[in-house]
């Protein structure tokens, strides 16, 4: 009785809460980052899953072919070049060209991305990572063009996926499948190792429609520079470089972003967010609408 | 007679002509990129000076003490919180924080600096790469804060010196020293080896005042995409890393530029533009009136 009473008040208490306030809070993570724990039917080496559950992120190089990674690069030039889903809300153009960024929910407008959200490299893994079946929370392609790429400044995306999707808990990771090189020239994913253990809960309060303006430039959600200098300090800051055919793996909470890329190298990857069945999002954790559909996975969601 | 007509003739013609055009141009260098030629009398060896004819620039390590580094950057607080001097024109700041940015013409603001750019290491190797007497025909403080540090897009000095302040030829350098330590994380200086062999003429006409602009965003003078793929794919890109107290000296026409800098880390230094005293500046090959004093020096010319 007892129990199920912790339970419940659990349940309704909010216990990574941010935007409420004008001052910054470092809350220590509540949460596992593995939750599998039989080894000996682990996808991936011992050491692996032990540096994961450390530093909070995997860069693993040569997981995908060269003929599968031409083959999500011609899926991906399709989709860039599909005047009729320029029109969907799917596609976010760029601020200032308004050439494609990224296409959201391609593991459903895709029968390639689809198939890849369900290979055994990636769902395999993250089933073991988050100990339970698994589905699509978010998935999406990233163009990330060169010349003119913009930065995207530091942020956790569970901080988002919380606040704004109503994630209960930190039970979601992301993989990204890279289609270009990344240089350490052409503004690769920064993370900083260690800093998914902690939560910052960010100042300000989410203005409606944020996601209209925060897929294209973040400005709420963000950490504040004291809590983002005391992470590196701890942490430093790995950039993921490597060939086309890598996956980076890494924890929904771990902090990350990339500077901007002047270089003619673009930097495209494929995007998707495992979430486990029984980490399924509720109510958001602000005074705002849920986010669209292509998004987050609400309505639609299926047991990979 | 045959040769005095000759250097008539290309001395009322411009042999770098840009900004005239809609359809961009590359032509090949016509001036020297190491005038002094006695290597018995060089302040470096003679394979790093070749190194800096075939690359363009040269990256020094440890040039300058610890003790030296701590006195520019103490010079550069200085200078950041002198309320008076913020009224001033030398001083530009950020567009969107308003933190000083940058400071102009310190080789005559500061002492320190004035004592650098008179220095045995920098004067004495400016002389001979550009085989004659030399001034400073641009001095500035760069802070680079951390954060929201903005990119700064492809160029080529001379393209700017020679259109907007009437620098006739290519034989000037820049050098400069690093006051804080560069990563490949915080945005450091990219250059594309072999670049100053091309002077690439840029589409567009300079619009009036376009230094206001310039200094924090550029827009004209900057390459085509198409001519900065090519220098690249014939040269690479390198970037300047290293500790503070290194001296990273370029040539005017080398290609160079920066991504941002989202991490906390600053990229501060000192830039200083000598200028052989057989090139100084004549009127600007553009229909605007010169860049004020403080961004290029013309009245007030002092052989160092």
């Amino acid at each position: 009785m007892i129990d199920e009473q912790i339970f419940l008040s659990e349940q309704t208490q909010d216990i990574y809460p941010s935007r409420y306030s004008n001052s910054p809070h470092m809350i220590p993570r509540a949460d596992p980052v593995v939750y599998g724990s039989d080894f000996s039917n682990a996808p991936i080496h011992r050491e692996l899953i032990e540096q994961y559950q450390q530093q909070g992120f995997l860069v693993l190089d040569n997981v995908f072919s060269d003929d599968e990674v031409l083959m999500f690069q011609q899926e991906l030039n399709r989709l860039s070049q599909d005047d009729a889903l320029k029109q969907c809300d799917e596609v976010i153009t760029e601020k200032n060209s308004g050439d494609v960024r990224s296409v959201f929910r391609i593991h459903e407008l895709s029968p390639v991305f689809s198939q890849l959200a369900s290979d055994f490299r990636t769902m395999e893994l993250a089933r073991f990572l988050l100990g339970d079946q698994v589905y699509i929370h978010q998935s999406r392609l990233n163009y990330k063009p060169g010349y003119r790429g913009r930065e995207f400044y530091w942020h956790s995306d569970f901080e988002t996926w919380h606040v704004e999707d109503g994630m209960p808990r930190m039970r979601a990771l992301s993989m990204s499948i890279t289609l270009t090189e990344n240089f350490y020239h052409n503004g690769p994913l920064m993370l900083i190792p260690g800093s998914h253990h902690t939560f910052v809960s960010c100042v300000g309060e989410t203005p409606a429609e944020h996601y209209r303006q925060s897929l294209k430039r973040q400005e709420y959600g963000v950490p504040d520079d004291r809590s983002l200098e005391q992470l590196i300090d701890e942490g430093g800051i790995v950039s993921a470089i490597g060939k086309p055919g890598s996956l980076i793996i890494f924890d929904c909470n771990v902090m990350h972003g990339s500077n901007g890329n002047i270089t003619p190298f673009p930097r495209s990857n494929v995007f998707m967010v495992y979430n486990a069945m029984s980490n399924k999002v509720a109510e958001p954790f602000c005074s705002q609408k849920p986010r669209p559909e292509y998004i987050c996975s609400r309505k639609n969601i299926r047991t990979l």
